[in-house]
């Protein structure tokens, strides 16, 4: 911000105190009041307390300063409403966009600071909307599935509708009768219809754009307090037929047969009991405004409907639960299609966690989160968080241990979280994800204070960055990153765990075993699947150990795969960094070969290769200033493939990022142990690196039955450690005894950790 | 740092305050005596307003707290003076150094505090070593040109008695006659001889390791009032023969016929009058302390000598030089051999910058750099950047555009630093650097805002990361890193430059041109080279634009390459980022091939390839959210290859970055001219991508012959600009008219921009 525009906002604020003293004489002990405008994210009470305490309360007063300057500029520049033509990035587009967003500013600050001038500007715009809408087309560009009129898709014109709603509840009272009659009919009435009536396909679905939809409809039924498009909204448009085979630009199917449809359906099916979005947080971001700004409104207009009180509260909880899938930096997790560095700091993330905190019991862990985010939304919520900042109640966010439950009950699967230390295990055992899902059951990621360790590669997409397909999805994102090799999981004979399909994948969920993380010096998450692979079983176990000799402490990982037929096994490990040494001789081809066909390995170069025998395999490297070390059990003739990504990629969209990949042969039951240690550092200042090596001596295998798996960790202190896990019983109160190496362990519960005896 | 340890500093400092009120009462007005101890860095009187200053002086206080809670550890944990066996990394290695790190420390702690303890820890620890010195066998670590006896090689031992003999001046009045006469002859005397007399393919160079082994010597010399020492230490060991074919380790010859040895020779010949060292920063920073170090305790010691005004007060320009040599965030600029990351925060340039400011006449902008180094150092020195630090005397230190000369006389090239805007374009067009040298004659590296965008790559060596190598050089240095196609300049023939040969490259050096920065809207640096390729012609001038319509200024390159005969020339770029979008169809290959068989080329991966036609071409990339544009004139059947390093590497040393590398085939005469821009920006938090693309339409040469060379940027503003560069008369009072296309272009000076008219 240019230092002009702060020196205004400081004086916009100092007005603001000194002007509205009078307004904080009003009667604060009001009534609550549902009727009347507006009424959706403000409301009159809201209205009220927000004018007595301006001036008083910083983080509100600095939004709104920023916001008056903001849109007075915009009032001065003046505004334009084209003929929609172009896609994101172009002219029309981005113009449509700027003006809804304003429209929703202008009509809060009316409301706020009670300046026509605001009023005026809003209800010129959509005069001129309304002046136009009927007579435009059908978005002239081709490519969605549900072309929008404003906008090339009607998710975007239901981004529209959703902002502009609010503008209209904001307006409402200074529009004449005869005013709101034309732009209710010529322009929200149409404009609802169009996106939803019009637009099944769209509309009557479970997915984050028949949200906006839903939402978009909804909001602008409650500002016209129209319960008929209300009850379209929540319930979805009745009486139409569809094609179950139809499917989505994205490859998703519209919707499955029987399945039931609008905003709460929405809700339900997406979001498991926990809050987990199955799409995972990059598109729960994304969705989390309409989800949380309808259900505003809803709780506002329509106390009546509980919605707040749906599913459990599930709506709060999806604010707890989105929060808990971000890195110590806030910022999310990589699962199914996500771009990197999508954080708490999106704007959508303001209104989730200010309503969050209004509507949720004021946890006072979001207010340090608003804190951060140096921002609130201009209404009710915003300012409960602004009184709550300012009364110094702000504790910090604690991101602890947690496993997010997915599916609608509860019961397909779940994300586990591991955090120790600096470490944040990311553990994948869900649903697909509908049609944002990747073929990945059982994968994981590693972060270290807020860093990418060991890495998903994320979406096949630079968003809204025109060079790149026009910041579309780019056709490596199917052939690439969705695809079983492109993650940290098992892949059977070089093809995608359910052939890749994603009506196969659809049906199926890994499922929880055990996530048992009471004990800081041993969590354990384990998950079995069976469906990726017919015939074939995989149970994976994550552990991360704390050895109190040592400063930071380790992963444990033990996958175990069984079938019913021999077959090659590839287990891919994306590190990030660079390579400082292997302690086995690998042999580096001449130049590099692809590495296979199709299901991803077309995109993969071989760039090295060694056969191991019985024993261990390290492979250390340094990230970012820190030595890691990945040591894997290995048994003869296993192959080590040095990997890396970037081939038949024509326009470079892929990162050329490594990967070393464990490859067993001809076998039925595999099993794959390794450790991933953060043990070290570098400073190129002082140039000394301090524990450059491994910890970690030896990991050994010292039983594996169908009941039991047991791995014996020998580290450099001459100390030796021994996990066990049953493999079929994940009782807590079951007692177990099992004798190694004349050695007898008993205990209770699914696992053991232990020092050797 | 842990927390008790910070509580602990901070009531040493307390005590520190209290305790010393007594010694402020001292006079402080006395006279300067040189005689008796301390008198190297610290100084009789020094002690006394130090002792006077103490607790109220933060950052020397914060020092000698964090020095003395680090010695009084060691104190109570005792001290080993082991059997020498180890290279760097290994215990003995790492001990021997230690102990003299702390006998420094322990000896300033002893004079500050005057507490006896420290002057016994550095009694007992020297008498352990006197009692075995002797005994010693030369090192057994065969692998150095010149062996030490407590380490591997002369240099390591040479550290060790630098900072041994500021720890013997310090307790020198503590011990008795007897005591330093045992030390003298049984430890100093003998270590001296060895790096000396014993060693003078080691002492008599002009090189980094002489320079130690001077300052080693030298000191003790001082530390001992012996002036024959100090006389070997100031010109060398006299009546050696020795061999001018012998070379060191890293391949550099030991001596010159006839050249000078000795510290003032090395003070005389590496620098040159404007204070860059030849081998570059890189090594300057390491070369800076014995420098410095010994060039104080002369100064104390022997002030008829005037140390500080030598070559015209080299020494305190070098301060300077220095310190413009590193980007915005102080990070040095690669030049030479050179690892990443290296800066001012390096523990050697906190005494540079306090000596530098003590004794150069105060430079308020040393104080601001000392503040961020946020340590000073124990002494005379670190007392006055102290004081001037709390007597707020700090001020920026600035960076601007600056021409350092190389070369003894200053006359063998030059670096051009050219810093515009956000950016810092270093333009290297100096002599070879000695063994450290690249051969890379009149090629660049761009910065932008602390973070390299075009890159030069560096050393292939993990400095003391045991895993690579041991931490020593690795053999990718010679075959790849000081190859001229690992660097942004022209190639010939797939050949790199003098040959790749050192006894050629030392011969020879490039020529300034021009170097104008007076206009930050157009600043020029242009040098010339005629014996890289014998019969080839270089001539290279760069430029930073800035046109007052867009944000950032851009970077014009035009190199000029004339030659007697037909060859083929590869210019590559090393931009670092991910590709965006090519403006030209290119191919990527199946697979990666090996660019060539040696001189670098072999290194080299072709990727993708491209032949282009009369025009330009565009590569629009990302890096760290910002988008750049890379723009190059090119002529019918111009190849283009998109390289990545890595190939014939087995052990995975090199970075797998990219490269373009522009290829022109049987051409005499070439004519490069590119742009580069930094136009945009990208956040992945609201996704929003600005300016993403090139703001230049198009450039053009309008005009070229022997004498002049004219380019025209045509820029999306619908303006249009021409730069005329007079190529054989770069005098500033000659006045120049040019004819092109009709229009007259006069101007004086060797260069003009204008608007096209």
């Amino acid at each position: 911000m240019a230092f002009q525009s702060r020196i205004l906002i400081l004086l916009i604020s100092l007005f603001l105190f000194s002007c509205n003293k009078e307004a904080s004489k009003a009667n604060m002990a009001q009534e609550q009041d549902n009727s009347g405008h507006p009424s959706l994210i403000l409301t009159k009470q809201g209205v009220k307390e927000i004018r007595a305490n301006l001036g008083r309360i910083p983080i509100f007063d600095k939004t709104l300063a920023a916001t008056k300057v903001e849109v007075d500029a915009e009032i001065q520049n003046g505004f334009d409403v084209p003929l929609p033509k172009d896609y994101s990035g172009g002219y029309t587009h981005e113009t449509h966009k700027k003006n809804y967003v304003l429209m929703q500013k202008a009509g809060v600050l009316y409301q706020i600071l009670q300046d026509e001038k605001y009023a005026k500007f809003v209800k010129d715009m959509l005069f001129e909307y309304a002046k136009e809408y009927l007579k435009w087309p059908i978005h002239p560009k081709p490519r969605s599935y549900a072309r929008g009129k404003l906008f090339w898709q009607c998710l975007n014109d239901s981004n529209w509708l959703v902002y502009t709603s609010q503008a209209y509840d904001c307006i409402y009272n200074y529009l004449s009768e005869d005013e709101r009659n034309t732009l209710e009919n010529d322009l929200f009435r149409p404009f609802a219809d169009h996106i939803s009536k019009d637009s099944p396909q769209f509309f009557n679905r479970v997915h984050n754009h028949a949200t906006w939809g839903n939402v978009a409809v909804g909001m602008i039924a409650l500002a016209m307090d129209d319960d008929v498009l209300l009850d379209r909204a929540l319930n979805g448009v009745k009486d139409v037929n569809f094609d179950p085979s139809e499917k989505d630009n994205d490859g998703g199917y519209i919707r499955k047969e029987g399945q039931k449809i609008g905003f709460f359906a929405n809700v339900n099916e997406p979001f498991s009991p926990d809050g987990y979005f199955t799409e995972g947080p990059y598109y729960q971001r994304y969705a989390s405004y309409p989800f949380l700004i309808f259900a505003q409104a809803l709780e506002n207009k329509k106390p009546e409907l509980k919605v707040f009180e749906y599913k459990e509260g599930v709506l709060l909880k999806s604010v707890n639960a989105l929060l808990n899938l971000s890195d110590i930096d806030g910022e999310f997790f990589l699962l199914n299609d996500s771009q990197k560095g999508m954080s708490v700091f999106n704007s959508s993330l303001i209104a989730t966690v200010d309503i969050g905190y209004h509507f949720g019991g004021n946890d006072p862990g979001l207010l340090s989160i608003a804190k951060m985010q140096q921002e609130v939304t201009l209404d009710d919520a915003g300012l409960s968080v602004a009184l709550g900042i300012e009364a110094g109640k702000a504790k910090p966010f604690v991101k602890k241990s947690i496993e997010l439950s997915d599916g609608a009950n509860g019961d397909e699967g779940a994300v586990g979280i591991l955090r120790s230390g600096g470490l944040e295990l990311v553990f994948k055992y869900t649903a697909h994800g509908l049609s944002h899902g990747h073929y990945d059951k059982l994968s994981f990621a590693l972060f270290e204070d807020g860093n990418e360790v060991v890495q998903d590669y994320g979406m096949g997409r630079f968003v809204n960055i025109e060079q790149k397909g026009g910041g579309n999805y780019l056709k490596e994102n199917k052939t690439w990153a969705r695809q079983s090799i492109a993650h940290n999981t098992i892949v059977q004979n070089e093809a995608s765990q359910f052939k890749g399909k994603y009506d196969i994948g659809s049906k199926y969920h890994a499922n929880k075993y055990v996530f048992s993380v009471a004990q800081d010096s041993v969590q354990v998450a384990s998950a079995k699947d069976e469906n990726a692979y017919p015939g074939t079983k995989l149970h994976r176990t994550m552990v991360t150990i704390r050895d109190e000799d040592y400063d930071n402490p380790y992963v444990l990982d033990i996958m175990r795969v069984s079938s019913d037929t021999s077959n090659q096994y590839d287990l891919p490990f994306y590190f990030l960094g660079h390579i400082m040494q292997a302690d086995f001789e690998y042999k580096k081809l001449p130049a590099p070969e692809v590495l296979g066909k199709s299901d991803g390995y077309e995109h993969l170069y071989k760039e090295a290769t060694a056969t191991v025998s019985d024993g261990n395999i390290k492979l250390n490297w340094l990230r970012n200033n820190k030595f890691y070390t990945y040591t894997a059990v290995t048994v003869n003739k296993d192959e080590v493939i040095f990997g890396r990504i970037g081939a038949n990629d024509p326009d470079f969209n892929l990162r050329p990022e490594q990967t070393l990949i464990l490859r067993k042969k001809n076998t039925k039951d595999a099993l794959y142990v390794s450790t991933i240690e953060s043990h070290g550092t570098y400073s190129p200042v002082s140039e000394l690196a301090v524990n450059a090596y491994s910890h970690i001596k030896q990991i050994e295998v010292i039983y594996n039955s169908n009941e039991y798996t047991a791995i014996q960790v020998d580290t450099n202190n001459n100390k030796s450690k021994v996990f066990i896990i049953s493999n079929e019983n994940n009782d807590n109160e079951a007692t177990h005894k099992l004798t190694i190496n004349n050695n007898v362990y008993t205990w209770k519960g699914p696992y053991i950790l232990t020092n050797n005896k």
